[in-house]
């Protein structure tokens, strides 16, 4: 199975994507989000969240730095973005670190529809019934024997479901796909993982399918943080950190198709 | 008419710049108006605000995050200003996007008296009555026949309106400034726009005039963002913010002067 | 005295450092601590700030940009830390600016034990009850004369007392030290003083004393800022920025050894 990749729809639409998101990577997700054509509003509260879900082409939830507050406003907006059939996206963001975030994402899973789930391996085993992880940068892959259940979930949420690791996971519970793109340095500054479901909110919100969106970010990802190592080296975090934001910008389905080191499988 | 730009007296003054600003380009807001030579402080809490606006030299009030508390805490700290007659700035963040935001832009606007208010284009016809625009990024030019309306709005509320775009457009009611310098790059990542406001809160706090802490705000911009261009190129988003700031710590009067590409009328 | 550094503890231990803190110069935290080879985890609801703490093997409590529920969420945090014995680090940004600031540091002291505090002189005065200063950036050595206040106030709360200037002191009310490394360069941006605490906080939970902690803490953005002066020059602001976070990635026990200019004594 081959993937059609639409990257250049995202500048083609200048979707506006809404994101409630934690304060520690805001400003790498609106960059990032500008530099792939997209743009960024962030709004949090209560009293204009749905309408502004409403009007945006996509909605990205990530409960990083998670307060009273947005998690009222996390709800409403994602329920009026189902209400009108914008996308939604959530990060789990250190979901297995305390009961508040287990039970907030469980909340959040009971009230609205998402289109896709992103995290590591650790978080969605979380949310897989699998309490365990202390921090929010597990970024191990997640084993073989975990991606049934993985899958099980994806089928139940009726959701795409993408796992950051060494090896990507995304599945829609009945095709599976695992990319090998990547370097460790996109676990050595943060952000990363946000600006990732950033970008499958920029894809989403272009009118990309779940399956593709969560497969197009997290490649797109991988390949420019080996573009970004082999351009500045290992040593300097700091511009490897801009070159990320430089190689959106470049981005295309060219490159996508010739250096994604990708598997698609489907259950047939 | 001609400008006789003062950016020196920021560094000699080193001006106290009170910011209730966003969580998106907080980190941005400070480190520009280090750079100017002022001295920035970030305080929302409500049970603060009014002390620390009374002992700055200017107050910047940025709606970009509004949530309930700081929009109470933008009240007392605006009242406070005004009272000790400390200069307050507004960035009217997405004001058209939402009902909220419009109501509180509104609210401001009848509690507090601004010397300046900075949006784009889009954010300033929505505050003359006209609501439109999506996003907080319009980047457009204003059209000449709105102009009207808006130095009809600024001598109402007897401040200075600047419109970030294209061509900015700046007015007090009675004069009216253009200025051509800026590169599209300066819509390419976050927080352009938010750095301008502070720079107009650097400006006022070291005892520049309001039309001219204006003009001289949105001029640098224009200026240091043609400079980074030049420096960097147009790949290297990374880069180019970072010359932003490099730009404003070797900004200077002689600098503006020089590269400005501004043209003042005055209704006479 | 000497000192037998041990900033390999970090990379070794991996510490997860729970961090309670401003929405300026967040990101600039978590990034340092990632290149310091520590976890970071930031998280600051009520309802998990306990149980973030007691997993965690240091918190960081920064009053940059507090409000009502963050300081809610200090005091719970630090008291399940002190129960578990995880070590905990203040830092009294911008203390001497208002009541509010104050009297909540005086809550945070009288509620919380700290292993380490860390300010410039004008916010150590104030603690120290002298109350004075302007702003948070003042960044003027801390004058002979006020030491002896700070060594007794160390001893009252039986803590380290760490004050970052021209030169750095440093006492836990027996012994002192003095550091001379560092460059004007590290007052030009926002968030060098909140790195700083973010790295006491790395060294804590690495389980290194808290004498130790703060010296190795002062002492490397001393010589990380000298060496990205050199690498980068005067005129560089942003790039200044990011040498700083690839120097802690750089920084070990040897460099610290071979450039510190420190002089430790003891009340004998």
């Amino acid at each position: 199975m081959t993937i059609h990749f639409q990257w250049e729809k995202i500048e083609q639409r200048q979707p506006l994507i809404h994101q409630i998101t934690n304060y520690v990577t805001v400003n790498d997700c609106a960059n990032v989000t500008l530099a792939a054509g997209a743009s960024p509003v962030m709004a949090q509260a209560v009293e204009e969240v749905a309408e502004m879900a409403r009007l945006s082409q996509a909605l990205v939830l990530n409960i990083g730095t998670l307060d009273h507050a947005p998690n009222e406003a996390m709800i409403r907006a994602g329920k009026a973005a189902n209400e009108d059939k914008v996308p939604v996206v959530l990060d789990p963001v250190g979901v297995g670190a305390t009961t508040f975030r287990y039970e907030s994402v469980q909340e959040l899973l009971q009230q609205v529809h998402f289109s896709v789930i992103r995290g590591n391996a650790s978080e969605i085993s979380t949310i897989c019934g699998i309490r365990e992880g202390k921090g929010v940068d597990a970024s191990s892959g997640i084993s073989s024997d975990r991606m049934e259940s993985i899958k099980q979930l994806a089928k139940e949420l009726n959701t795409v479901i993408a796992v950051s690791g060494a090896v990507d996971y995304i599945t829609d519970g009945t095709r599976e796909a695992h990319i090998s793109n990547g370097t460790p340095l996109l676990t050595k500054i943060t952000g990363t993982g946000c600006m990732t479901t950033a970008l499958i909110g920029c894809c989403l919100g272009a009118g990309i399918s779940a399956f593709e969106s969560a497969i197009t970010s997290l490649l797109s990802m991988g390949i420019v943080g080996e573009w970004a190592e082999r351009e500045v080296g290992k040593e300097d975090l700091g511009r490897f950190h801009q070159y990320l934001l430089n190689g959106f910008g470049r981005m295309n389905s060219d490159w996508l198709q010739e250096e994604g080191r990708i598997n698609v499988t489907s259950a047939g």
